[in-house]
């Protein structure tokens, strides 16, 4: 259980420093055209997660997320692992900041908090969680690219760059930065994931409930 | 059949979605670069075919385009099939427009009616056609990254940006954002592909009448 | 050995009607900021090498270079596959040309004649025959992807741009675009791409002359 | 042995002149773009690591990396493996120097010094060992792919662009270019990625002491 912990905090730490990260760097070169700063924050955070699944998956699952925690995690505490993912996150936050010479934490004013947003983070959860349920039913092996994939075009073609993940969302509240969220956005956020999640795994278990279709 | 009927429509949708979504997203970043916006397009489209191809091939085939329905499908009714995939498209245009708060459905207005992007049509389409025949009988486990990245190249190399799919042109017609096609228009796209489809399928059984060359 | 000259034609074609289609899209969409252009020539032809290996090595080896074919070529007659590669090279310019509008040959004017240029063609030339050696050795499975990100490591390495195949160098002449080479450029690009094969042929050829380092 | 240290230069050669290489290409071309250029930069970096490590695994197990020689070669003499690494980082700078017509070698004036950086590199490192040592165990088959998106990654979300390499820094003091290091700044740089590689040992070690968590 230890290492299950560590795996999902350190994992989800990565994965927010990585998100953070990139996306100073992507606002800092790309001197304004924001599309070109999409293309870097992407690349790094669809490569990051590739690698990080694959790495952490035999370990503790690499869920480093809790609303796959929520639907997903049938042995071990959920409460433990969100947790590590809550501290992970904050965790990666503060090391992303500390590498670009950013205040630790600062809460962002980065407004998302229209309709079609939210909507955009229940289509971005709903497909997360179809993505990780079919893929492991018929595609285990390629499950790390798979989720990678899904997030990359989550980034470009939901309106809201597909947060689609609670423990993230809440990190992204806490950078003044080009992934950022406000924290008085958070809510809603988390709600239309936890929602498309509900649905995703609905759908999912019925489109796989008998293997022969 | 429901579960085949299902996933077509599910992943026709959110296949338009990316195509449409993804458009809209790169135009309003790229401040008038549209090769960078196609990048971002690019990207997107492709990472989700990836995805959609994998999850959903053992459930129906993973089609999603009624010119590879009419050519390869051998068992189910290929008119609920194409029904699906053309209700599927409809939905995800509505989809994308929502996530974006532009209006469900609007005609485009942008004019693709040379005979250039004609023949760039047929030659996607036949592309498309070998890629599926060759690519399920010699490496099938990789036809999910083989269409994707079929698709990726014909972004950039056919001047049509390779739609090949005529129930993703009738979609397109529905969107006046950056990848639409006016609705005169898509019977000269949609007839190319047909042709380049059948002409593709004949080569590709040339190709492999007999596997040992 | 029929089918091994329609799969040498049709898959140098597409190579050479990928590399100069997408440069020709990547030119005009670009407005003028080169390194975009080529973000897009790169992951257009890095695609179409993954498909058509993947597709055609089953049947002809995939090949579409004669500089491969004169090394390692060991069954067939290499002048009438390297006539085929030929012949589809600029049937593959003329298709690109006639999809965009354009004359459908013309000579180019775009000059690479500099010592350093041929230097990267022995370059990009010597890595492409180690890549297609030590792949075909140690990961023969992933020899398409192999392969294609060499020429996508040396669209940007190589001051040439890894031009790496005289079939090609051949059909750039022929193109008065993005991607083109004045003809006159084209001899020495040829032999720098011949010297740079027989020094990468030598040392595949050491390295694995045992698989037991 | 011999072999060994073939590949052991070669592959860090052809690693340093493409990081070299595709900097100085993407900055000629970017138009003072930054992002642009290091979208390019880190496509060509990604490609050659996935390309490299493939070819050379087999045959000396693709270090490539003092930092990564020190803490796993467990055979053969570090020192050679080590000072190879290091011949074959030199030829690779003079390598893309020539190419691009560039003196062979000149001391970088771009200054790298800031407590950021420092801590960018022991993330990064940090996590190169961390990919190798889980990706041997648990994935081996995928280790070329898995190190590649780690660097790929590391471009974006560190703020020292992820040397993550003393062989790499060294070379990147001898070129004043887009990817060069100032002399003064290299110790620095190399002292945290050994602490980084350390640090990233032990948790490996202890992450994978069990394989069944």
């Amino acid at each position: 259980m230890k290492r299950i912990i560590v795996a999902e905090a350190l994992g989800t730490a990565i994965l927010v420093a990585t998100v953070i990260g990139s996306g100073i760097m992507a606002e800092r070169l790309a001197g304004g055209n924001v599309a070109v700063a999409l293309i870097g924050n992407t690349a790094a955070t669809g490569a990051v997660l590739y690698v990080l699944i694959s790495l952490l998956l035999p370990i503790s699952g690499a869920q480093f997320n809790p609303a796959v925690t929520l639907l997903l995690e049938k042995r071990h505490s959920k409460a433990a692992i969100i947790l590590a993912q809550v501290a992970g996150a904050i965790a990666g936050a503060i090391v992303a900041h500390a590498m670009f010479g950013e205040p630790l934490l600062a809460a962002s004013t980065h407004a998302r908090a229209t309709a079609g947003e939210w909507l955009g983070e229940a289509v971005a959860t709903f497909g997360l969680i179809l993505t990780i349920r079919l893929g492991a039913t018929y595609r285990p092996d390629a499950l790390p690219a798979l989720v990678a994939s899904w997030i990359v075009a989550g980034y470009w073609f939901t309106s809201s760059t597909s947060f689609a993940n609670p423990a993230v969302t809440l990190a992204r509240t806490l950078t003044d930065s080009f992934s950022g969220i406000r924290p008085i956005d958070a809510p809603a956020f988390i709600a239309m994931q936890l929602i498309g999640a509900v649905l995703g795994n609905t759908v999912s278990v019925w489109l796989t409930k008998d293997k022969t279709a």
